[in-house]
């Protein structure tokens, strides 16, 4: 139950300054150094008790590389997704009134943006935070979090620079996302997961 | 008193730094990269003489999650209040003339923005800071720093973005929060620290 | 062969930083910040497979410091540039139709401005990441990528900011820098790596 | 020698950044980001040669604590001025033909900003860099870099924001700093120092 509860924890502030920040507009343009740097401080605050993944794709990379039960992965993807919808719920009381357009996608270059930022995320998660060869090294809070800061500024423009499926059901709930383009999120952002896997078993063989 | 000189420069220069850069205006619109390092800095300059709080309610979560005494405790408070009413007569004296005008603030935001971010500050902090498990972590300062960074860029057009009963009373002091919205800080300020010292210790029971 | 995938990882995703977010314009005024940010992410998620060098000329430093083979850098050389062409092609499918104007360089501030920072590049990896005395600090992915965000930021404007030669092998397939300018990359960059390689063993006597 | 040559090289980047990016404005507004980072890349790069003063303020603070001897004090200014003088040369042929206008500095805000903020650099040097308790702690980097960063945001528009001789010596030099101001800046910086240090050791006794 307290893996879950910071799992929830971490995924509110998230999801929380992603749909205040950037979807309601109160940090614009700074939100995605909000964005990248609550992913860090939550994944130094929680890391030792959950893992910090904050992100179903993630949560499924980590389990692939065989670092998580069924039942985690099942139960922090609950979690996350209901972190995010009550997001969506402060937000609004945050910043009153304020409506949202929802984003006008592109779909190749969307589930490209999203499928090679999520394939960095977890690339970066698996080889900072589960690989033996860099088990002393404290950064790996610093390291995860600017990914999304990375992707943030790069495709944020292209794709709403989600890569994460929690943060894309706030998306969704919110209105920023229409459920005709939910599978230009979530498509790519599983199969960047995958793909992350695979690629850290075949650059890390000590570690399996 | 070596631990009090410490909480005195770090809570001084962290409240000069908000009412110089951000309420005078000689930062803006980068204000919140400046008050998140500041905070940063000033935690790895003094963290290992006075616990770098520099905050009264992150001194408040530390000795409910029982790392410090009741003596502590308010001769901390007192000190940090005093630092952050000498950080106005500096700020005025490095822009002399400078007129503020004070905050227009909502009632309900403004109340769920100092809860939630000054619960993620106390959370961040006992979670890096004094748990087992990240005590061979270095960034704890980093973290916390940005945890501030992070509820600057969100909430901080919202509230004003304080999460420290210091920063509010050089805010009062300085004109830019009315008496009267005193209790829209000070009272969700006390209350993110006690919700955050439970969860800690609910998530944390090695720690106990 | 391990090596040289997360030597392409690292490569491609800087590349495609640099592409995307500043010569197609998606994260202007931000582009420095996000081009630091992950050549510091792909360091640590990447140095303790390959080095994480994702730049001819720091490889090219660290053979010339001894630390790598002949066939490394030959290898390492040829996959970093096939990884600065590929990223062109992923960058145009995420931002297709965006017009390149080629970059209009002088040549001696060009010189100047490549040498330098390319010198402080190698200089910060070849002292952080392959001396003896710093073999314990975490922070070398934070130095080298915060390396290229201090020049992006203080010379992009003159040069191109690439420091790197598989990132001017991009911007020339991309049409950012004309084939004629090319040896005012190019040259300096290489020059700069010699260099450093020489004032580290100069200043490090204990690590030969 | 090795430690002057260190002490060069990094003192001459420092100052080349503010040189470049904030006095010859190539990276308006980002230039403070540049000069903290610039500082924090080149303490990793040198600080296990030199100490990575790049300042004679903080050499004569770390003097003043005991950590280093006359003959280094006095050897590490000269190279610092000098580095900071070739650095408006470089500056020059990077921008050619820009013009600079000296600051107009009021006394008695420039006199607080350079005092304040020299006082912190080098208190946060000394505790970070030099005390017993934080031997372990890898971040002293980013923390003394940020100090600047902070200084550079908070007071850059008052004073100039250099917190560091060498930096004002490259301000004269270049025309930004008048002659007849020049006491605005060397004295209080000199007493920032001092004072630094007698605030250290009063916080300090076991590192007597």
């Amino acid at each position: 139950m307290k893996k879950l509860l910071v799992e929830f924890i971490g995924t509110f502030f998230l999801t929380l300054t992603v749909a205040t920040a950037a979807v309601l507009g109160t940090g614009t343009p700074y939100a995605p150094f909000a964005i990248g740097s609550v992913l860090m401080v939550m994944i130094y605050a929680g890391g030792h008790v959950s893992g910090a993944h904050y992100n179903p794709a993630v949560s499924l990379a980590v389990y692939l590389r065989g670092r998580s039960s069924l039942q985690d992965l099942i139960s922090y993807i609950v979690v996350q997704l209901l972190a995010g919808v009550a997001a969506v719920f402060v937000a609004k009381a945050l910043v009153p009134g304020q409506g949202v357009d929802p984003l006008a996608l592109k779909s190749t270059p969307t589930l490209i943006s999203e499928l090679l930022f999520t394939f960095a995320l977890a690339w970066v998660v698996l080889s900072t935070a589960t690989a033996k060869a860099t088990s002393g090294n404290s950064n790996y809070g610093l390291a995860i979090g600017f990914t999304v800061l990375v992707g943030a500024i790069t495709v944020g423009s292209i794709s709403g620079g989600a890569f994460n499926p929690a943060v894309s059901t706030m998306l969704l709930v919110i209105g920023k996302l229409r459920i005709g383009d939910c599978w230009l999120h979530f498509l790519p952002q599983v199969l960047g997961a995958v793909v992350a896997a695979y690629a850290f078993k075949t650059t890390h063989p000590e570690d399996r």
